[in-house]
């Protein structure tokens, strides 16, 4: 039981078999960066092997179960090939994807970097998400050992801290190693920002998330800010940074999810 | 002549019919946001009108001359149709689209906002940006009006700022009125951000470009925000915001670019 087990995929013809497993979901609905992985993969499978920039809309919530992806080749490039996919669970479509695939890059250098990774406690001294048996937090983080800086952890206890925002550190159990697919599913896997944000709202579902991977990162924690400005028009955007124990950046995210009316 | 006009789509069976007009291009390559503007028309008629959020990526340049549209639904939903499509020129495709398209809203009430509009002198103090016989500014200038901060308009007299940003004013040739495809022009219409870097860069072509569209801006003037914080990996993103007259978050963008090698 691993993350790259968990998201693994079989080729079937021109299509790729695969399984939403138990145990990625949050009140029984799969993690959105969870689906993007799985498509990721059957996309990487037909193209070049690593995601560079990778878009998911999300069309209706995926159950655990099987799933079809089947991905398009839409144009072979000499750096990158662009391929979109369909993820489908067993009655309809669940994610559609577009994205541009490269070479695993060494070329990690820093020209120039105007923002600094968050600062957080020691990991051991900020609050670990735990699963709930009331289903929140959700049986997902058994998967995961995500860390809450201790100012933005307070909402488990009814006291968000008024901004909407989250830090803290991210790895998969058992320290498994983070490859380009698991940086999708850290992308994905904090609370919604709303939560500490002092708004009615229990869920904040996610039309479209777009994520750039700038390189693989080092082994060990990674360290990740996600934060909005901008609620407004019923909709938010959800921006992250993910950074390695190298200091360096690995992942950017922004996703625009949708404010459900009270 | 209008930018209406210049991206207008002809429905033939499956597909549309559309061009690339002259003038809308940078050394001779159509303007991003202009061909997404194309293919946003020929989905958004196939589905709900208005673009929510569009990914771009771009898979060859566009030259004057004849396009084709094709599009096709993934999912039809209440609030939003998920639509892909696939922008091709008369030799080969050139732009992959997936986007969420939706009805006009009129529910533009900002719940939170936690940023500023940028500021900016009034537009007649600010430099416009004239297309130069030399190719440089391009001749698309003439469909547009800009007019840049002068603290970021020294870069075209060869001092560039030393931090990678432009803002300004935005309106269409005419002042015509601007709608959610002429945001996408917007929000790819300011020049790189490395221009003002003291990189030695003369293009960093767009790998992808994804913009959220939040409502609709009020006539006049956009004021507009492009700037980056992290040129790593061979890659930078471009982060644009775009505000209305009436100080409303109409737009904001976020493109990969390729820093070339030197």
């Amino acid at each position: 039981m691993s993350f790259t087990e968990d998201t693994r995929v079989d080729k079937h013809g021109d299509r790729f078999i695969a399984e939403i497993r138990a145990g990625w979901d949050i009140v029984g609905n799969a993690n959105g960066g969870y689906l993007m992985a799985i498509g990721a993969r059957a996309m990487a499978a037909v193209g070049k092997p690593q995601p560079v920039a990778l878009t998911a809309h999300f069309l209706a919530p995926g159950r655990p179960g099987p799933l079809t992806v089947t991905p398009a080749v839409a144009k072979r490039g000499r750096r990158f090939d662009t391929i979109r996919a369909t993820v489908a669970g067993a009655e309809r479509p669940l994610v559609e994807l577009l994205g541009s695939f490269g070479e695993p890059s060494a070329a990690d250098e820093a020209v120039r970097v105007d923002a600094e990774p968050p600062a957080l406690p020691p990991a051991d001294d900020c609050v670990r998400v735990r699963r709930s048996p009331s289903g929140f937090p959700p049986p997902i983080m058994d998967r995961v050992d995500l860390r809450l800086h201790p100012d933005d952890a307070a909402f488990m206890a009814g006291k968000p801290s008024g901004r909407p925002e989250f830090r803290g550190w991210f790895r998969l159990a058992g320290d498994e190693a983070i490859d380009a697919f698991a940086l999708l599913l850290a992308a994905d896997i904090f609370p919604p920002t709303v939560f500490n944000a002092n708004l009615p709202v229990a869920w904040t579902p996610t039309l479209e998330l777009t994520a750039h991977l700038r390189c693989t990162p080092a082994p060990g924690w990674l360290r990740c800010r996600f934060s909005t400005r901008f609620i407004t028009g019923g909709m938010l955007e959800e921006d992250g940074e993910v950074w390695d124990e190298r200091g360096r950046l690995v992942a950017q995210s922004r996703q625009l999810a949708l404010l459900p009316r009270p």
